[in-house]
């Protein structure tokens, strides 16, 4: 341990696929071809119309600080989105712009926790949940789930997780890493189990969007007083301009404009100008085509992985992941992952990055690359796992 | 309180400066000219040859994430900065790039601060330091300075409030809302005063280029083991953009960036490559222009002030601030902000924005509006003055 550091960060670890990442980019750099399918963030750049607005406000000198829970106009475009799209009706003032969805959760869970506050979230999960939690100095819960549930949280599992300290729940839908999502009952169940036992409940829908299912439901047509944490990064191809938001229930909104005002000041400015573009109907059509494109790539992908010998626990239905069981080819991902990066220069993302509920028998596959790189890592997959004794 | 509320957002107040904010829209609407006295960001855009390179970044496509640390072009020119202005080498591996100066400090507190340790500051100083420890459970000790001391602190007031729970000091030159300066020798006794007691010295140098004075050293040149905050909104001009950064002891870095993966992801990528334009000629240029031009403002409107009656305890040496002493005409600098912004249109911000320490006496001043609005300013004020009864 460093002297001086902060006890919270003996427990906020790095991802592993970091190291990875590293290694890729030395083989890279030697000329080796690496086939990505470990990467988080759609291949595609942001959309040209949504581009083309930053373009216009950074020339007619749009370089200010904005009001720190966003531009007005932004925040009204939003809660307008809610009812086009869900038929929702949100208040703009409930409408908190943020730097990406992580400002959004620190936002929500500084405003919500105090020391030694439990959070409860599902195990796999995004990884950085429970990062966030230390951060503030609460004790993430990380609950361990599996295809019985859909890779989700239920009213079940809160009721027998729930203690006297237990604050607030996040669940997500699509999730990453599953791509499982949460439709209106299971949905439904959880707000329940949350507001009975007087807890706060946060939804990640940053992959709403990206669902390739009936339609999802926002949880805001379910439950006005949940938490919901959103982005421009995923479905409307915005991830390196960092801007989210947060719709917090009314009586939380004083605070968390006091709070944003402190730690961030306000979120970005080009960015937010060029977000006013992302619900434009020329934008749409083109993440309409792009969605369209992460499906067939599912498509292909999942019986492709199948076929190879990997099981699928949970057939994605949304995001652009798939969680697969490589139990069959090793008892150890991560040293897996590394000998497929090694041996056939295939990137993929071990377990052990989502927590520690079998992780080692799962690696994470991302279908963020174009079909005929996925096929060339097929064809690579196909050759190691044949050199494997099974 | 609000049912859920983390306890401490009872202490993370909203600034006062924002319902004259919320005033002075209104009274716009209405048709009147406000003169804006009170915004802590240069009237300037940002200049030409960044928002140039933000264009042309975005033309070619540049919005995807970057590393968590940030574009190591980026990294690397800020290290060069320091090469170039101050003559100190500085690696590039502990230069963090961070979403605006605010996340280059949440990274700093949150890599050192445990619950309760104590984190030393100066009152009047920037008002979001003490709700940046808050929001990480530490406890913020403000230490009131005045004139004596360049309203600074010193090796003796660390000495006088040193408790076994401190842990960090934060200091500021030039300060924010007084724009006093700390020189090498005052600087070199406060950071060995923090270093004798085990503590960490966090010096924020987001004013810096903003001298009136001989050029001011940085902290690295002095003490290697000491934070560095800063920033590319004030001196640089992309206040809107949300661009920082961090320099960090080497021991620190890895800790930063797994905090930096975890609770940022990255900072905005357009602005990273915006900001590679920071350092050319052409900028340099600009940003001098732009200096020279804040220092005849200042000296214009500190004669002005005195003139009128305000005491201005100590000469700003940098920033754009004046701290003024309005107790000739009231004894509550709120209500006398609000009479100023209703009865003669000018906008300026109370003391109690900066702390507690005779903050019904001061007023600040903030010379980002041109100097034609200056003197227009001294009018109303000469009117409004003469109308009290002194």
């Amino acid at each position: 341990m460093i002297e001086g550091l902060a006890a919270r960060m003996a427990e906020i670890s790095s991802f592993q696929v970091m190291s990875l990442l590293a290694r890729s980019r030395e083989l890279e750099a030697q000329g080796k071809r690496i086939i990505h399918m470990e990467i988080g963030e759609p291949d595609f750049s942001t959309p040209e119309p949504i581009v083309a607005a930053g373009i216009r406000a950074l020339a007619a000198g749009r370089t200010h600080y904005t009001p720190a829970t966003g531009l007005p106009e932004l925040r009204a475009a939003v809660a307008n989105y809610y009812q086009t799209r869900y038929g929702q009706k949100v208040n703009a003032d409930q409408v908190v712009i943020t730097p990406g969805s992580s400002g959004a959760l620190l936002l929500a869970l500084g405003a919500l926790l105090n020391p030694d506050d439990q959070v409860l979230m599902a195990d796999p999960g995004y990884p950085c949940n429970r990062n966030f939690v230390r951060f503030l100095n609460g004790e993430p819960i990380s609950i361990g789930v599996d295809a019985t549930t859909q890779f989700q949280l239920t009213d079940d599992l809160l009721a027998h997780h729930w203690q006297p300290t237990t604050k607030a729940v996040i669940v997500a839908s699509p999730t990453n890493p599953v791509g499982s999502v949460l439709p209106a009952k299971p949905l439904a169940n959880i707000a329940k189990a949350v507001r009975q036992r007087g807890g706060y409940l946060i939804v990640d829908e940053i992959y709403h969007g990206l669902e390739y299912t009936d339609k999802l439901p926002t949880i805001l047509s379910i439950d006005e007083q949940a938490f919901v944490v959103n982005s421009f990064s995923k479905y409307f191809g915005m991830t390196g301009w960092r801007l989210g938001w947060l719709i917090a229930p009314k009586q939380f909104v004083p605070a968390i404009e006091r709070l944003a005002q402190n730690i961030f000041l306000a979120p970005s400015t080009p960015g937010q100008y060029a977000a006013l573009a992302a619900f434009d109907e020329s934008t749409m059509r083109i993440l309409q085509q792009r969605r369209d494109e992460f499906r067939q790539r599912r498509d292909y992908l999942v019986p492709a992985l199948q076929a190879l010998g990997f099981t699928i626990p949970c057939l994605p239905q949304g995001a652009f992941y798939i969680y697969a069981n490589c139990s069959r080819f090793t008892d150890n991902s991560f040293d897996f992952c590394h000998r497929l990066l090694e041996e056939v220069g295939v990137a993929v993302t071990p377990g052990s990055d989502f927590g520690d509920r079998q992780a080692a028998q799962h690696i994470r596959f991302a279908y963020t690359t174009n079909e005929e790189n996925l096929r060339e890592g097929v064809r690579r997959l196909t050759k190691h796992l044949a050199s494997i004794k099974q």
